[in-house]
C-alpha cells in the first residue's frame, strides 16, 4: 500500500525531540512505522462504528481503540 | 506542544481502512494519537542514537526503537 503521511513532519518530529541531525532513511522509517499503527488504528475503528450501527467514523471509535491495548 | 502532522491524511487513512464517512474530530483525534506515539519513538531514537555515540539519527535507531515493547 502507498503510504499517505509525508515524511517531512517526521523530521521535524526527530528534531524536536533532540537529534542534532536526522538521515532521510530515518525519518522515512518512522512515517513507515507510524503509517502501520495508523492504519490498524483505522482498520479497528472502523469495525466498532459498524458494531455501533455507524457509517460514519467518530472520534469515539478512534478514542476506544486507543484505548484497547494490542491493536498493533 | 502543537501538532505537526496534517490532519487530512489521516481522513485518508481511515477512508482507505473502510470508513464511508469520517467525522472532523475523528481524523484529528487519529492524528493526535499517532504524533503523540511518534513523538514518543523520537524520544527513545534520539537516546539510542546518542548511547551509540552520534549525533545523527539513523533508520537502525528507529528500527530498534520499533522492535522495543512499551515504549508507548
Amino acid at each position: 500500500m502507498n503510504k499517505v503521511l509525508p515524511a517531512a513532519p517526521f523530521d521535524r518530529i526527530l528534531r524536536k525531540c533532540g537529534a542534532e541531525r536526522v538521515s532521510e532513511e530515518a525519518a522515512q522509517e518512522l512515517r513507515d512505522i507510524v503509517e502501520d499503527i495508523a492504519t490498524n488504528f483505522a482498520i479497528e475503528a472502523s469495525k466498532v462504528a459498524r458494531h455501533a450501527g455507524r457509517k460514519t467514523i467518530k472520534e469515539e471509535d478512534i478514542a476506544l481503540v486507543a484505548r484497547t491495548p494490542n491493536h498493533f
